[in-house]
Parts: C-alpha cells; sequence; structure tokens
C-alpha cells in the first residue's frame, strides 16, 4: 500500500512544466542579490523570527501563550497523479510549521491552472490530495486563490502555532549536538528521472510515500524528547548541503556530516550516475561550496548531498544523550531516522563531510 | 503626482502575459464546480467565517478577543511599470482583511518570475512597491516564496486580526440599509486597453491611483460609524455585479442599485465601447444572469457592472441614517465615494440595477 489507495492513472503532469517541486525555486544567491536591494521597514517587534528569506516560516506573537508560524510554498507538478501532487505539495507546505516547532492551523490553497486543457478532474483531484493531507494533519483549510496560467502549479499558505518558548529555530544548535535526518535523501534526482520518463512513479514509490509523509514529529516526541531538540529545519529545495549550511551559519556552529551513514532512496545514487539532475543541484553546488568535502566522496555521493528536495525531511541538532532514544521513537513512523553527525566549534568551514 | 513619486518606464509588464489582474481569476462557475467535487473534512469549529469559495477572506478564531482573517491573492501585471505593479497587488490583497473588519498583521509575497529573460531590477521595484505598501498599512512582510515560472506573477498571502465578535461579513445587510461604493468602477477595461496599448499608463492615471489607495475605511470611521456597518464586501474580480450578488444572498435580502450614481474611472466607458474587454466581463455576466437590469440601460453601462476590478473599492451596508455622514467623512480620501443603492426585502432577484 504504497500510495495510501490512491490509484495511478495516464495523466502524466511532470510533462506539462519545464521543472518540477523545490527544484524550481529561485536560487539562494540570487533571491539573497533580490532581497538585499529592497528597502524594508524595520519589522514589528512581534516579529520573533523573521522569514524574509523566503523559503523559511516567520513567527509572530499574537499573546504571551500563542504565536503564529508562517509559511508559503508551491510548485509545479513533480509527479503524475494529481491527487499524489496536491498530498505531496501540501506535505512540503506544511512542513516548515513543524519545522518550527509548530502545529498547523489553517491552510489556504494557491492554484494556478491552465483550465483550457486541463480537466477539471485534475484539479479536483489535486484539492482532494491536499485536503485529505491538510485533514491528517488536524488542520483546517479556509480558502485560498486560483489563476488561469498556462502551466499548472499548486501550494499552500499555511499558518501554525506555536508557544512564543518553544519555537525550534536553526539558530539554536549546541556544540556537542548530535544530528539526526528524518528522511531519506534523493527526492530531486527520482523526480528528474520521472520527468524524463526513465523511471516510473513505481519505480520512485519509496520517494512518492516519503514525500507524502507528514513531519509531525513533535507528536511523536515526548515532552523531555522535545526539550532535547536545540534546533531544527526542513530539508528542501537547497539539499542536505544548504540547509546544513544555513543551520550552521545560523547557530554559530560548524556541523560534521558521516556521509556514509545518509540515507537515500533505493534508486537515488542510479539515477544520479544516469545524469537526472536538476539546475538546483548546480546551484546548491555553488551556494554552499565554502563546505569541506573528504576527497574520497565520490561525485555522486556530492551530488545527493546537493539534490534538492521536496517534502525533505527535518534535521535535528538533539542533546547526545538522547539522540538514540528519539531515532528509536522516531523509527516507526520514519523508517530511515539516524544520526548523520555532530555539531563542532565553529570552524573554517560551516559544514564538513566525511567518509569514514 | 498620480503616482506618489513612482517613476514611469519603458518596461511593458503587461505585454508579457495573457491576462492581467483579477480578471485573471477562474470563473465563479468553474471554481463552484471544481469545490462541489472535493470532499473537505468538516472544519474546525474555530472557522468563524469560511472562505472556502477561494476569493473571500476566512476567519479563524484563536482567542475570545482575537481571530485571524486571512486571504491570499496574486495575479500577472496589470500596468507596466514594476513598483506600480507590486503596490497594486499588495493593495488588492490586502483588502480582503479591511474588508472583513480587520487590520492586517502579516505579509508573505508569492512570487512566479522569468528569471531568464526578466532583469532582476524588476523584481526588486515590485517587492519594493509591495514592501511599501505593507508598512502603510502598518503589517509586516515576513517572507514569501518564489518560483522560476515563465510570466511573472505577483501576490500576498494576508493574515489580519478583528475581534470575533466585531466582524464585517457580507451576510449582515438589512433591509432598509443604504449601499455605499467606495471607489469608482472600470479598472478591468482601463487595463484591457492598457495592455492592448490602446492607452497610456497617464491615460489611465485615476484608474492606477485608485488600485494603490488602501481600503483601510476603519481607520477613518469612529466607532459610531464603525457599528453602522451592518455588510462590507471588496469589489474585485467578479465586478460589482458578482459581488452584490454575492451580498445579496448571503445577506437573505435583495438590492436595489441606482446606476445613474455609479462612479467610474474618466475613461472606462469610452474603452468599454471600444471593445477594450475581458474574459471576466462575459463569465461575470453569466455568473449574474439572474439579475433584473432596466430596459433603459445600455449594453455598455451593463459591461461597467460585470467590469472586473482589481483592488477596487468596498461596498458597504450601513444604516440609512448614517449613511451620509459615512459618506462625508470618506470623501478626503475616497473622492468618488457615493451612496448607489438601498437594501431591499428578498424579492425575485437578488439585485436590480434601476436607472432612474
Amino acid at each position: 500500500m504504497v500510495y495510501n489507495g490512491l490509484s495511478m492513472n495516464d495523466i502524466a503532469l511532470t510533462q506539462t512544466v519545464q521543472r518540477g517541486g523545490c527544484a524550481a525555486k529561485l536560487a539562494a544567491h540570487e533571491l539573497r542579490d533580490i532581497l538585499s536591494r529592497v528597502r524594508f521597514p524595520a519589522p514589528h517587534d512581534a516579529l520573533l523570527v523573521d522569514g524574509r528569506l523566503f523559503d523559511d516560516a516567520a513567527i509572530y506573537k499574537v499573546t504571551d501563550e500563542i504565536a503564529l508560524v508562517q509559511t508559503l510554498d508551491f510548485f509545479t507538478p513533480i509527479v503524475d497523479t494529481p491527487k499524489i501532487f496536491g498530498a505531496i505539495a501540501a506535505t512540503n507546505a506544511l512542513s516548515d510549521v513543524y519545522a518550527m516547532g509548530g502545529r498547523p492551523q489553517t491552510a489556504m490553497a494557491i492554484l494556478a491552472a491552465p483550465l483550457a486543457t486541463l480537466d477539471k478532474s485534475i484539479i479536483v483531484d489535486v484539492l482532494q490530495g491536499a485536503s485529505d493531507t491538510i485533514g491528517r494533519a488536524g488542520a483546517t483549510f479556509v480558502g485560498g486563490h486560483s489563476i488561469d496560467d498556462d502551466t499548472l502549479k499548486f501550494g499552500l499558505s499555511v499558518t501554525g502555532f506555536v508557544h512564543p518558548e518553544k519555537i525550534w529555530s536553526n539558530a539554536g544548535a549546541r556544540v556537542g549536538d548530535v544530528l539526526i535526518l528524518t528522511k531519506p535523501l534523493g527526492t530531486g534526482t527520482c523526480t528528474a528521472a520521472l520527468k524524463r520518463r526513465e523511471a516510473t512513479e513505481q519505480d520512485i514509490a519509496d520517494a512518492i510515500e516519503s514525500m507524502m509523509l507528514l513531519n509531525n514529529v513533535c507528536d511523536l516526541l515526548s515532552q523531555e524528547q522535545v526539550e532535547a531538540v536545540h534546533a531544527a529545519t526542513d530539508v528542501t529545495g537547497f539539499g542536505l548541503s544548504g540547509h546544513a549550511q544555513q543551520l550552521a551559519q545560523a547557530s554559530g556552529v560548524s556541523l560534521s556530516i558521516e556521509v556514509s551513514k545518509l540515507p537515500m532512496f533505493t534508486n537515488a545514487l542510479t539515477y544520479i550516475n544516469a545524469g537526472f539532475l536538476t539546475k538546483a543541484h548546480v546551484s546548491n553546488a555553488s551556494y554552499t561550496k565554502a563546505a569541506c568535502f573528504d576527497t574520497a566522496i565520490d561525485q555522486s555521493m556530492r551530488s545527493l548531498i546537493h539534490d534538492p528536495q521536496t517534502s525533505g525531511g527535518l534535521l535535528l541538532s538533539v542533546s547526545p544523550h538522547m539522540a538514540d532514544d528519539i531515532v528509536q521513537t522516531l523509527r516507526p513512523r520514519y523508517a530511515a531516522a539516524c544520526v548523520i553527525g555532530e555539531v563542532t566549534e565553529l570552524g573554517r568551514h560551516s559544514v564538513s563531510y566525511e567518509k569514514l
């Protein structure tokens, strides 16, 4: 039951677009350049976490006990089955709320669709996949906006709640912490293979299942385990390399990642070796060129580290004494969850990748 | 100083897209059909107003004193100057919060752009126009999402606060109320003329200025005046006809509108008579075919009534004894604000348009 009962069909949504999923987002350096040239007014005091670098969630205090976690994400089809696309887009958008330690409350749809050529039942299925996912997250679908457009795009604007003093930011990693990754890597290359018709949805079933899996880690952990999480981020379009670098820099530490421990989807390296890559593989490598790679790490593994994830896992920085306990708690739901490295004192490189 | 100091330039954004602004949204009947086929779970008790028919704002209760007003809107360029486009898109998105009696708090950007062909300075200008507008609304720009796309699209996801017992819905109109419209009609035909190069931005300066004007009526009205507003909606893509019909149906009343009183932009009827119309003129007429038009009302005026508005004004249903007082209070900022009709008992037609 890989697809939770969703049936495959003949519609090949990925053939309607040039680039799919989080690989279609603007490169980090392009965004940074653009945003540096906009004169923003001083943010409000209630803005506890600024999400202005676009793909992060923002946190805005409402009362002493409630803050809003706000995030927005949308993209072109990365799978061919409409209902699965809707489910993945929703899971991906909800993820940012979980990555901040929040719980999703409301979701609004962002829909662009070529009505003249696209059967309406496709849109119904996309919305159904999203609605079912939002329901599983315990949130409410409250509205949205639709636009007639040349290519299908779908996503959500999500608002969650978090206690202002219990935020998981990417700035809290401490020297000595252990790094846990909750999902395998490789959605970028797997969906690139699908788009090129070199793989079927069945071939990348493990990646599809993973992209539909909610990052609601907070619902599994005990209070003690939650408090042992010092920093968190979700691994999406900038790849493990990009998001690890952001976490290291925000926390003022360095990260050491053991490449042999990285979980990956069954066919990920096969597709990478076949050259099924995206523009984001290149831009993520460029964005993280200050990282240090053990010379024994081959090019295919480096590409996996730069692979843009859609609805990727959480990267957690946790107290070393609780790490194994947390991994064991996560395993029934996140079978690939594992320790992938540790947090070290700030060194010459934000992130070092060791072969071991 | 029509454009508040924004300079015109040679970039013709409207030439990059097929349809612009709120005229590009899915027709109401298409949306309704699609949404009727999605099986949504029961909404949460906290959802005070359901925005599921996409272009309305939703209201979600947080505490006894605070509810979130949430809305999302984005579209392709309807003017050629990037900063003005950003300002209009932001004003339009913020409007739904004001239409519910709320005050905007946070805004996230929705950006799709053809990075390969579009100069980055255009994106900077679009964001600057939006940021300045968000600042004027007293809200905070908290983040967003960007995507590489064939055509430029921009908008905002906005969250505002409203007291749960002081919501302006479109369901509160009472028999005997007087209808006030705060801005002239005609942005659809004016921007269609611009797109066809039959008008310059100078020719439609009054429409552009109006689209950049925030609908923060609540900041001008006294407490007594605010309480005299029984229902409100903003007039956007479905035109005066569509939004008036929605207000009438939601309130269980009929509306009588005096066509001779309708405010319009200087060249609006000229452009309508020249045939500068959009797909939405047709779909809005179809959506509101149950309306009754005095036979003396000519076709051009009917087209104006169906004209899709981008960042249109508010349609307010107010106590008759406060109507003139409210109009006088609004006039310094909304020069065209006027009484356009009244609320009557539910009759055969939701909305009747009288020539008088």
